[in-house]
């Protein structure tokens, strides 16, 4: 009899997130082992009840799922878990806390659909962030010229080294974002531009997007007004506005979703995989 | 394929409810998210997770459940919870801490088995209450004419306009119980008595009861001796007493139980429900 | 229609055993409701919830499990619990914080399998702690004779009356190991040790063993090096050392997680058992 899928919500804050939860029943997880509170110095414990329990056969019927809006904190655990397995004592794990994984993976992904990335300068604004930084390490990845955009060309600097030791060959350079015409001279050369600031804060005005000869995908995560990007709504999905296709948060995330659920499943196909941005990318190109 | 049934139970004390949980998964729910020291505050983000990760067809499989032994602040929590929502994305809520909702449910039931509403004349004592009121509210839109009983008459004065927002054309009046013979003249032209007082209170002793010459229906929601209505018992169920017809709290509990049972149930047959005292009458007339 | 088998984990840590949770699902359990930082002082509106819930058929589908680090922590639930029943109204209940008790079995079952206990004299070492004086009760309760060893003699001496209370009959005698040569004296005429003390403490120099010329098993229950009796491998099982048959504290897990989940399922046969060390012994026999 096959063992049943357990998945062990690993959750940071306070309360685990119900949006986690649902996506991995909706995705065949049969019992769900919820945690709040989670702290890598406290992790050690929950995995050693993951990983001694079930026979070396079974143990890719348990899998763990690190959240939590605090992208720092997941990345911490993620860290100490994978420090706790040895030899074939580990389950699959993936992470993805606040979002940022599955977000930059179908923001990349749309990019792809409508561009050659070896042939693209990419912006992307808010770069420094925990989804920003995804973002441009995927772009990066796939063999687009990166911008790290950020208000401040020291945090800019400060992320390309951190990426470029994660991508090998990654073509980089720090730009700084601080006004308006910064902003247009990044897009003046630009076929890309990603919006992944804060929530409520425009990163884009509508008149410099439009004042860029050579932008064609125009992409903003942020879902709360003001959008990241003027002039964009947040259902957009490959809409034509001044001849740029354009995409808002809720307009990638029936992809987001997508990719999310597929990671999932994916997590109880083996007990020794690790999902992170770029294996998350790799699973959205399959779907 | 068929969504799992998924209710979210929202608990504002240190533990969920274990009593909750049984009754939940007894009523046929297949995946349970236990959460504990829910907050008004907090619970917004608790909310996005049930209507932002399925599809509209599909969201009648997600519920809420508000439990937890403080009755204001499950009430707060829906108040809360249903602000959130907006459009077609909102999920079906049934909210009863402390078992308010369906133990008021369970009281009026048996009193109307007896007497015709629009004929009695009913007095509430412990109205002021949170099981007390909702009592009110139930006797009041049956069409009875109630009399809202507190050892305070200010408290029951501020009662009685608060349930007459809530029932359009009730009947209603306070009335002081800080006697003996207070409670003897609200009864001497009552049909039925239902006590809602706190654990442990006796709020109408056996002779004034006895002496009450309109008397047919005496019910006590209090389980733990001494009963608020001296001479039950508490496994009362119609029971014969001095030629009134009596019950106790455990006498009403199989119909509570079974109220709560087809009211999650009915959670999972829309998405656009909000499950309180009313609702909560109305299936109990259905069983 | 069977209700679903409901398993509620208490457990007094500040998160809830993964390991213990994975046990249950494995055992068969449909429904865990998992619970932590419980205490004593809380416990009973949790299993009022239980006993509550479900009709007097159906209550053996319902149980209790204890568990988390602290085994003074679990004994007091479990003393809370059991006062909390009443007449018929009980739930199941296995108590194995910090896997005391399945640890405690499976040694003293791995024991029996080598020697007659009515003709064998037992040293056990760390015999004052949680998993220590439950191997002493089963060594007794079983008929050898037990040396009960602690480093300080008073501890030791403090031991043999609580053992003796619950095992008529119990042969015991205190015994100080602070230095080698005491414990080589209490092991020149034991047939069997045992060494429960705590992790990476070792209670047992490697030539005091190989010296004792009645040794025929023995066992240690640490699996963190340094282990408990020099010269064991924690897989060790059964594994033939200097003439003396040895287990590591792996080499009994496999017993250990079978006396758990058999114990997990007895559960549910019927509504009134507790199944403390003695119990799981038993059920370890029938394996």
């Amino acid at each position: 009899m096959t063992k049943p899928r357990i998945l062990i919500q690993l959750d940071t804050d306070p309360q685990p997130s119900v949006f986690d939860s649902v996506v991995a029943v909706d995705a065949g997880v049969e019992q769900l082992f919820r945690h709040s509170g989670v702290t890598a110095e406290k992790v050690r414990d929950l995995v050693y009840g993951a990983i001694f329990t079930r026979g070396p056969d079974e143990l890719k019927h348990t899998a763990i799922f690190i959240g939590g809006s605090d992208v720092a904190a997941g990345e911490a655990l993620l860290v100490q878990i994978k420090r706790t397995f040895f030899g074939p004592m580990r389950v699959s794990v993936m992470m993805d806390a606040n979002g940022a994984n599955t977000t930059a993976a179908a923001a990349v992904l749309a990019v792809l659909k409508h561009v050659n990335p070896a042939e693209t300068t990419a912006t992307v604004l808010g770069a420094t962030g925990p989804v920003g930084q995804r973002v441009v390490r995927l772009l990066a990845g796939a063999g687009a010229a990166v911008r790290v955009g950020s208000r401040r060309i020291d945090r800019a600097k400060d992320v390309c080294p951190v990426v470029a030791a994660a991508v090998p060959g990654a073509k980089l350079s720090p730009h700084v974002t601080a006004s308006p015409a910064d902003v247009a001279l990044a897009l003046s050369t630009s076929q890309v531009v990603v919006a992944a600031g804060p929530p409520g804060a425009c990163l884009l005005p509508a008149e410099v997007r439009r004042a860029s000869k050579t932008l064609k995908v125009a992409i903003d995560l942020n879902a709360v007004p003001p959008l990241g990007i003027e002039g964009l709504d947040a259902r957009d999905k490959a809409t034509q506005r001044d001849g740029q296709l354009c995409y808002g948060a809720l307009g990638i995330g029936a992809t987001k979703m997508k990719i999310h659920k597929a990671a999932i499943r994916r997590l109880f196909e083996s007990n020794d995989q690790v999902l992170d941005a770029e294996e998350m990318l790799e699973i959205g190109k399959t779907l």
